[in-house]
This record gives structure tokens, C-alpha cells and sequence, in this order.
């Protein structure tokens, strides 16, 4: 593979070098790190990762399509990295690129990317990774990674952004309840999506008066464009507001970090199960056995 | 802590023993150790792992209830471990303890506890491997561990189990289009539950000829007792099986070598951190990053 080539076409914005790239890092091939090496830095630095997060049906997809669709009058190109819950059953991801993003399939300056939890152990966070630099050196400005906030690997990728997003909706009973506390510490900002629907305003009471009079708390229906603009507005405010002091800089270390850690455990993980598959013939009990194998490694 | 009192304790049956050696492992007390070489290996191996899978609503809690039920009729003592996928809003779990096992909350021979995943990176498996044993080591000859099927950590669980069992129920429509083929191939027992309601029959066809008409494929109403003891014979039956060929034991090779190398990774993430951390500084691309440090830990 002519990695020189690829990386040629992939910063000339070609979507099918982008996904090529992506897989190649996925698949853990051997020419990953010269491609992630080779890619333009300042790209990345210049771009922001929106992270877009909030339970199943609060309407996570629609709401990032409306902001792609915002991005897309500006002629911005736009990257859209979507974390599945898999199914366990299907051993793939609940939805994939087929359904996702219609609306956008034909533009080749909006490029999307499923990733699958299933199967990974880690992982994810190292391979999101990759895809938003990957993405960023394609020419995205912005970056969408959007998560089903389940389990703890979608979660993990949250650490991602450099600005967060949770959306809410009407309708989820009494779960919001507990929550009402200090969900503003969490994220950045907080969007009330389907905030047509009759019970917006008790979801509004139960988050409690701080957080409804937050100027971090935005109003959407993300399905007839309303509040789109305005959300993109302060997304791209905070974004300015973080640039000029030390937080962007300290929260791309903290990810960076967070992705090099889950690349060692990969790295190990794979180096260590042969030697673990040995020692469980010794029928040590699982702590024991890997208190010695740690200590061997670490030459204590 | 006096661990030789507390072993006494626990291996006599005392609850809130068993409750308090579970929490030590969690925590990663520095007395875990030498309390999980000091349980009595002889009930474990004794003892029979039954894994409880499938989508949310299911009723995997109510189909376990009923097997719980059955098994105290025989006063058999029983433990659940329930793996439940955390709220990322609440930071705690989504189901716990207290509204689980309502029925057996006063009889001391049903031990229950309850394991969100949030927060954890790995070690679940090596957290549930430990419960597992202190239950059996405290006279539990059937352990329940029941999962969620929805990210990658509770599906990890899974592996602990000597006899998988899948629950699914009418009304999930398409998803289960997708899973027709081989539903088998991954767990031992399918049971469709709340089989009395009108979906049942599509269900079945759903699933294909072969499935349907194997022998592993039962039909249960939890909530009425329907099926129970055929299904609770089923799975002992299942248990001589493989205890009389080499499967079982091969089994519990594997889940001993996976809980192994869950601990030894939650080992290394603690030690490694902080190196990982320094190494940020050095705005390394982290897949270079993670390669260098793996190299020097493995002394390449």
C-alpha cells in the first residue's frame, strides 16, 4: 500500500481515503502508525470535537443532522464519528451508516463513520481517536462524536470532545429525577430536544431552577430546524471562550492521554494473553495469578 | 480486619459477610488477597454458574425470581450477582439491590448483589469472578449472573458462566430478525418468556425451524411460574453433561484465564497511568505514543 499517496488524497479530502485510513487504524494493520504519523497536525489543532451525548430516543441523530445541515450552508465540512451500542445478539452495531445521515449521503464534504462497541476490549477510545484526526486532516472543521450514553466504553469517548452535549427530551419519567443535580457539571451544555412536546416544561421544573436559568441550557426540535442555529452559535462561542485560555489545551492533553493509555492497554492486552492463557493451567485463583504476572512485567 | 474471623464467618453462611468480602475485592483492599486464597476452592468447584442474558424488558430479573423460587422450595442456598448498565446521569446503577429480589430479601440463603458498570474500565469481569467464588466458598450451590446483553462489559460477564441462558420475549419486533441464524451457536438455553402473549408464536417462526424444534429452546411465564422447573432441570441436566466429558472443566479454564488477564489489565492501567500521563507532554501522535511505552515495559 502506497501510504504516501493515500495521505496525499486523504488531506485533499477524498471520503474514501478517509474511511480507507479509519480501517486501516481499526484493523490494527502494521502501516498505521507511518499513516498517523504523516498527518497534518495543524489541521486537528484547528478543529473542534462536539460531543454529543444523552439517552436512547432523546433524538441524538436528528439533532446532529440539523447542526451538520447548519454547517453545511456555511460550506463547512463536517465529520460525524457515531459510537453503536451493539446488539449482542445481531454482533454488529444497532445502526449503522446505512441509516444514518440520508440526508447528507450524496454530500462529500460531510463524512460519517459507525463504530461498533461490540467486541472491543478498550479500544474504542484509541480507535475514535485516530478517526477524528484522521477526519480533521480530511479538512472537517468540525468533529461530531455522537454517543449512546450506556455503557462505560461510549462514555469513555466522551473524554473526546473538546466541547460536550447532552441532550434531553421529554418523556423519560421519573430517570430525569435523579439526575436534576449537577448535570451542568458534567457538560458543557445542555439541550432539551423535542422541546415542542407537552412535557418540556415539567422536564424544565425537574432539572431544578439553576440549571433551567443556565445559559447552558438550550431549547430545540432538532426535526424542524428550531434552535439549531442558536445552538451552533454557542457551541462555536464556547469554543472561542476555551481557545483563548488554558482549557482547550488542557482537555486535548487530558484526551490525548486518555487515548494513549487505551492504545497501551490494547497493545498489552494482546502481548499478555498467551502468558495468561499459561499461567491458567497453574489453577491459581485470578488474583493471585495476576499479582505474579504484573510483578513479572513491571520487574518488581 | 481480622480475614481468618471473617473467612470463619463467611464460609458458615453469614450474609452480611459474604456482603463485606465482596466489597473488600471492589475496593481493592490490600486484605483481598489473602481472603480469596484462604476461601474453601473445593465449593466453588462444586458449584454451578448459570448465566442469565437478553435484551432489556426481557424479564431476566423475574424468569431469575422464579428459578430462585424453585431452588428454595428445594432449599438450595442461591446467589445472584446482577450486572447492571449504569446511568451515565446518575453515576449509579439503574436497578440496585434494593428493589432487586424483593421477595427473597428476608431469607438468608438467598445471597444478591448487585454490580453497576460505569466507572469501571475492565475489572468488572475480574469483580463478578471474585463474587462468584466468595458466594459459592460461603455455600451458594447455584450462582445466577445476570446481564443486561447491551455493551461490551456485561457481555464480558458472560464468559463466567457454565451454562448460558438466553431470555427473550415477544414484541421486539425486527431486532430479532437479524439473530435468527445460530442464536444457539452462542449460548446454551433459549428461553422465550412471557410466552402466553400474542407475539409468542411470530417469535417462534422468527427464529427458524431449527431453533424452534431444538431441544434447547424452551417456554416460560416467569411471572405466572410457567416452565420453571422444566427449565431448572434443563440446566442441572445440562450441568452432569458436561461435568461427565471434559467441557466443563475446559470451561472454567477459560473463564479463570479471561478473569486473569481482567485483572492483570486493571493491574496495569493503575501502574501505568501516571507514565502515560508525563508522556502526554511530549504531544506525541498516542498510537507513537502507546508503542513506545509498550517497547520499554517489554523491555523490546
Amino acid at each position: 500500500m502506497d501510504i504516501g499517496l493515500l495521505l496525499k488524497q486523504l488531506h485533499q479530502g477524498d471520503p474514501r481515503s478517509v474511511a480507507r485510513a479509519i480501517s486501516l487504524v481499526e484493523d490494527r494493520s502494521e502501516v498505521a502508525a507511518a499513516l498517523m504519523m504523516g498527518l497534518q497536525q495543524e489541521r486537528f489543532d484547528q478543529a473542534l470535537v462536539v460531543g454529543i451525548t444523552g439517552p436512547p430516543g432523546a433524538g441524538k441523530s436528528t439533532l446532529t443532522n440539523a447542526l451538520v445541515r447548519c454547517l453545511r450552508e456555511q460550506e463547512q465540512r463536517v465529520g460525524i464519528i457515531a459510537i453503536d451500542p451493539s446488539s449482542p445478539l445481531t454482533h454488529g452495531a444497532l445502526l449503522g451508516d446505512r441509516i444514518r445521515m440520508m440526508d447528507h449521503a450524496l454530500d462529500r464534504d460531510v463524512v460519517v463513520r459507525s463504530m461498533a462497541t461490540r467486541g472491543r476490549l478498550g479500544g474504542l477510545c484509541a480507535a475514535a481517536g485516530a478517526a477524528i484526526r484522521i477526519m480533521a486532516a480530511s479538512g472537517c472543521r468540525i468533529l461530531f462524536i455522537e454517543t449512546v450514553g450506556v455503557g462505560q466504553s461510549e462514555m469513555d469517548v466522551a473524554f473526546l470532545a473538546d466541547v460536550s452535549v447532552m441532550v434531553l427530551a421529554p418523556g423519560f419519567g421519573d430517570d430525569i429525577q435523579a439526575m436534576k443535580a449537577g448535570i451542568l457539571e458534567v457538560v458543557d451544555l445542555l439541550v432539551i430536544n423535542k422541546a415542542d412536546q407537552p412535557g418540556a416544561k415539567k422536564l424544565l421544573l425537574d432539572l431544578g431552577t439553576e440549571t433551567a436559568n443556565s445559559d447552558r441550557l438550550l431549547q430545540t426540535v432538532a426535526s424542524e430546524q428550531q434552535g439549531i442555529a442558536e445552538l451552533l452559535t454557542r457551541i462555536l462561542s464556547m469554543e472561542e471562550v476555551f481557545r483563548k485560555d488554558a482549557q482547550f489545551m488542557a482537555r486535548r492533553k487530558r484526551s490525548r492521554s486518555r487515548e494513549t493509555l487505551d492504545r497501551v492497554m490494547e497493545l498489552l492486552r494482546d502481548r499478555l494473553r498467551e502468558l495468561v492463557r499459561e499461567e491458567a493451567d497453574n489453577q491459581l485463583e485470578p488474583g493471585a495469578a495476576a499479582a505474579g504476572i504484573v510483578a513479572r512485567i513491571m520487574g518488581d
